[in-house]
């Protein structure tokens, strides 16, 4: 049996208090999951889910996202095997964004390109221009051996 | 000088890189910013930016953000004091979510609802349905004495 969500309540402070989750989708019926390291709380990721993956994830304490550029649901690490197992799941205060505090199997990567995180650069404002520098070189796995052209994560 | 950002490329190689920032603004506009204290990595709230949100908080080193229920460019803190400082930018690999590492002035905290964090609340799924359960009750003002009804943050 899947979880499902009823609609959030129209009173703002009813969406602030305990009680049951009523996630509020946005017009593409998504929420923002922010991903971080379990162990040491590192932010890993940032990605969508529709009501079907956060029951999902919900249920089965994988994490379940939806991608927005192959317009389906996706089992973080079903390729890769870096599947995410999920130690706790929280929510903000307006109920549009969920966080996920997750144990990360196989090569402890979360990022496509083999890195342990997705947020390996660094911006910095110079002369008026934004930059990026990567911080993290290291690859726990080599992204080209791992994927197909269709697949990812 | 507000700081720009140019197109980004369309091989999706070349977001992954280093070098200028060239930021994924979705349909509406909007990059998403996840935002953690710099001094112990907590998670205090997700957030959404436009160029023009993006290019202050770069130039001021103070975080601005786009509001989307007020629809327009809000200056985190202006009303409350919490002023988000910004220690560090980082982007993930596709460049559509920024990580913003932040001090907060004033009462050291970034929920409206006077909490730290926006994520005060832990959700479990029971008898398959998923509740909330409020896990801090702390409250670092009285948002009643802060805020009027048009402003909040």
């Amino acid at each position: 049996m899947t979880i499902t969500f009823d609609r959030p309540p129209s009173d703002k402070g009813a969406l602030e208090v305990d009680g049951p989750f009523t996630p509020k989708f946005d017009a593409n019926g998504l929420v923002t999951a922010v991903v971080t390291d379990a162990k040491d709380g590192e932010l890993l990721m940032v990605a969508h889910m529709d009501a079907e993956a956060l029951g999902l994830t919900l249920e089965t304490g994988i994490a379940h996202y939806f991608s927005r550029s192959r317009n389906k649901i996706w089992k973080k690490g079903e390729t890769s095997g870096n599947l995410q197992h999920v130690r706790e799941v929280r929510v903000d205060c307006d109920q549009d964004a969920v966080w996920l505090k997750v144990e990360v199997a196989g090569h402890d990567a979360t990022c496509h390109t083999g890195r342990r995180s997705c947020f390996y650069r660094r911006v910095s404002s110079v002369g008026g221009e934004a930059r990026l520098e990567i911080t993290d070189h290291h690859r726990h796995f080599d992204p080209d051996t791992i994927y197909d052209d269709a697949t990812k994560g």
